[in-house]
């Protein structure tokens, strides 16, 4: 039986790869593309509006009463999300907030609702990363004491505005917490040998990269490097749907992508 | 308090590499270093064979008696491990078996002898491999179902006759024994899609690379990378003391790297 | 002044992408875009058509009398390529042909078209690419007798169907052309060591890559390599709206993309 | 015929790989092993020093009389250079000098040399690393002005005390003279998007990572890698006894790796 889910923010550029990507599912059907009461795209149908053909879902502001939603995408904006959440908490549908930039209060309410219905919130829905996550908390433990140099190197394309990416950061943290350590971002000069806690995260910037990680532990004799690269924006669609037929019909409570990933 | 380690098989390379490095660890003591009787090099000091000056223990066939040995390196040959072995369970010396090439009848008497002392025997030595052994695993289980292709490519000096490595396909076995499917080695010539069961397993030759492993589990969207590089066999002399730490004075029984590593 | 462009096969997928990057580019201006007389899309505003807002020029399936055309890219398909050619021969207007698929005969009226005005044919509009079949020879010539082994690793997504990739190919036979040697297309077994003469090719398959090119030089002591890692179809676009550049207002004769790279 | 070589600096590091490497090579002989009058194994046996076993050439402190010598290596110490300089001068034997660390005052005096003898001075041996430099230089002129952001990523092992390299310096000099451009050293915070004269370059380190260069062009839609790595010293002693070779019987005269490389 295929998973019903329906879409928030379903006009917006990941909202329309959700659609076309679940259309190529087997497993899923979109039965409800929700957007904006004000986007001019109310109405249209949702396959259409993603280019990829009409698939008889129009772009609605609600969700039909009466209509089977076993989970429910986010993918939209905080102001999106708080508008779905109640909804979702009314009906007991299992929502993925896929949405990033919540203020803090925001936050909490959306940790509230998993009280009242399933939940999973997660800032980075790669799978790849959030696997990575756990493999580098359990590769800093298994190395640490053993002579292992941390260093990170990301890239990403020319019109990224921070450096290190939050992801870099994410790796580096997880490292300093099992081991300790200092982060160090460039070397220039006579600086001397490198210090055991140093934890070197480097910014590759150009062209359109989506975005690159390379965790590199390295000693005498030995590398191991634990490496994700982004191809496009698919990675966070797909996510969003594993996560969406992981969440159908969960009892209420806070998921998160390792229980996606049955870590 | 140092750990005092005795060392078999220490007029070879691996063996000459693992006085040199002990040397170097304050938590380290080479009190003992064995080689077979016929060597040429009997009485000499174990540090000058070395090539790192005189450490006060020569070449000898056997372990003093009365001498206090926390744990036993044996980095030899199937015949020399044969040849220490009843030395280490009659003294209750925990051994840590680096040496590869056994039969099946030397391997059965080895795991026999870890009913009766501490017994690790790893086929392989570095710490990467083992805990990407581990790792490999572990990913294999998490992406499983997901729409993730997985494929090897290592690279090896020129002068390497068997193709692909015995690590290579260990990496490969570990990915099939989760998610199923069958090896390729090689493509060529219009033989269509990739079939979602396949296990691409590729051999690069060339120049003297010491020994390079990438696991790869790639989808739409995304890479995973996992990547060992060996630049010498420093590797696998530093997996050997640091297993030698581990085992000083353990109760007998059968130990592996995944004990070393915390895994 | 800008460079006013002819754009055919303006509604296939490289011919948007040519449109939507043109409108970026302030040294380019699209004069007309063109696609097949029975194209459902004749009319249509073509900037609306490449999903970027309409830019006042409609498909048409000619090019309009008494236009400035500084030089047209085809970006269609092999009928599409021989119904514009002799128009650009009328009107001496340069071509760049990155079509792919030309039966022989269709092949020889575009070089013979050259006689009559400018034409850049090439098989691949990528910038990298063609750079690296110049630095790939000159590294074949500057290494050969030197005890380089060379071998090529490529990978592709899972839908391509033939390996190893034509590209791929293209760098193997310019190292033999230089060095001579032999192709080798997957290892397995008890082979022996490698042979100098072997050019080793591999051809990794999965997901969704674009198409990623590893040349390897490799030795006792070092080794070189020479990537290309294609992440979009823009770079073909890019490509060709360079080679479009370059070639307003050639005289009439046979170009490619050394020319526009200087090489 | 063999090469007649003279090695100054036979005891050092890099003189024994070179006695060593030269054994192998059916190219070559060793007919005199050079180092300091103060050097303790004044005397013995080259080969034995090396740890090769006897070839019949003892260490000297000069040249014999009367000997055939095709061509000298100097891969000694400044004051080395200096000494053997004006017997290579004297005999006309042409001279390759490997040394590093001269002051500018010797550097002028190998100059002038050249116009008594054959010289061929290089600041490194590595025949990857001089081909580099002449394909970066081609890459830079070919891509200038075609939107490719340029960055170079070093790894080096963590007893290194200066960051960058010098080597990955020499690669940002020769972008800058053909593109200009200003050099970046490690990116931290909200710094903005890249600007497009940046010249990225970031120091790696950790463990015994022998030294590894990526010459990184990327772009909107396709990425370029130039890539060095070097797994030992002896990419320096090949490097060297190649230039040996191709010095032998030269005129006088001033001559670089890119001579040994037909550049």
């Amino acid at each position: 039986m295929k998973t019903h889910i329906a879409i928030n923010g379903a006009c917006g550029r990941m909202g329309q790869r959700l659609v076309a990507l679940a259309k190529d599912d087997p497993e899923l059907e979109v039965v409800a593309a929700i957007d904006s009461a004000t986007n001019a795209l109310q109405g249209k149908d949702a396959g259409e509006v993603a280019g990829i053909g009409a698939i008889g879902v129009p772009i609605r502001y609600d969700i039909p009463l009466g209509l089977r939603v076993d989970s429910l995408i986010d993918f939209s904006a905080p102001v999106g999300t708080m508008a779905v959440l109640p909804v979702c908490v009314d009906r007991q549908i299992p929502i993925v907030v896929a949405t990033t930039g919540h203020t803090d209060a925001q936050k909490a309410e959306i940790e509230a609702a998993a009280h009242m219905t399933a939940v999973l919130f997660a800032p980075n829905m790669s799978l790849v990363v959030n696997l990575l996550f756990k493999l580098v908390k359990l590769t800093a433990e298994a190395l640490n004491g053993k002579g292992f140099d941390p260093e990170i190197v990301e890239r990403h394309h020319r019109f990224k505005k921070d450096s290190p990416s939050g992801t870099a950061m994410r790796f580096a943290e997880i490292i300093k917490e099992v081991q300790g350590g200092s982060f160090v971002h460039g070397r220039e000069g006579i600086i001397g040998e490198r210090k055991p806690e140093e934890i070197g995260v480097h910014a590759v910037r150009g062209g359109d990269n989506v975005g690159e990680h390379t965790i590199i532990f390295t000693t005498i004799g030995e590398t191991l490097e634990l490496v994700h690269k982004g191809h496009n924006r698919d990675s966070y669609a797909r996510g969003a749907l594993l996560a969406a037929k992981y969440m159908a019909n969960r009892p209420a409570g806070r998921y998160t992508m390792n229980d996606v990933l049955g870590l």
